[in-house]
């Protein structure tokens, strides 16, 4: 099922949001059961499952605080794709791009984020 | 095989390049045999294979004169994410997000971009 441009940007707010709140098992209850996530692509390790996605944002969560904000969004039917901020810690900040596929219920069935150790800045 | 973050950009500016040369022939060229192309995605049309690509390129080239300009570049070991802008007859401007996957020969293998109705600017 597709879903207009305003449901994907919602979803991907709500995403970012849980995110900044830092809750590894919030995050990763907004992925499908099935879901996989590669950050960054090209790291060859794919994280398949929700558990295993739950994981990857407990790394993430062990940081630091961290704030998110999106800054460019495309839709794409049951996609999108978006750029966004990170800020960890408040030491380094990352702007990925990502793009993510939802399921009808708006759970997200994959993450895929481009970036490289090349984008982060310190702060 | 994966490609290093320079040889990643080399192709995509390679591909941006010959997209503003506005010649359809040259474009597919940069495409694997056997590649696919879905612009927009979510539009549920997938063009497969250099011939079918071409075409698509061709409704493009008839549009008149085009410029584009590399905004934000990821790369991502086979594959790369990017943000650029194309100014299509002076007329309309569009700032899409586009993934592309590579062959080991820096052809390319699918792309998918990433953009609606709502995200052209009339110039």
């Amino acid at each position: 099922m597709s879903h207009d441009a305003a449901a994907l940007e919602t979803f991907v707010k709500r995403y970012l949001d849980t995110c900044a709140k830092g809750v590894a098992a919030d995050i990763a209850a907004l992925y499908a059961e099935d879901a996989t996530l590669e950050d960054p692509v090209g790291s060859g390790e794919v994280h398949i499952g929700r558990q295993a996605i739950e994981g990857f944002y407990k790394n993430i969560e062990a940081a630091g605080g961290i704030s998110t904000e999106l800054l460019s969004f495309r839709p794409g039917g049951t996609e999108a794709a978006f750029v966004f901020a990170i800020t960890i810690g408040g030491a380094m900040r990352i702007e990925p791009i990502e793009v993510m596929t939802f399921d009808d219920d708006g759970q997200i069935t994959s993450m895929k984020a481009y970036w490289s150790p090349a984008d982060i800045k310190q702060l």
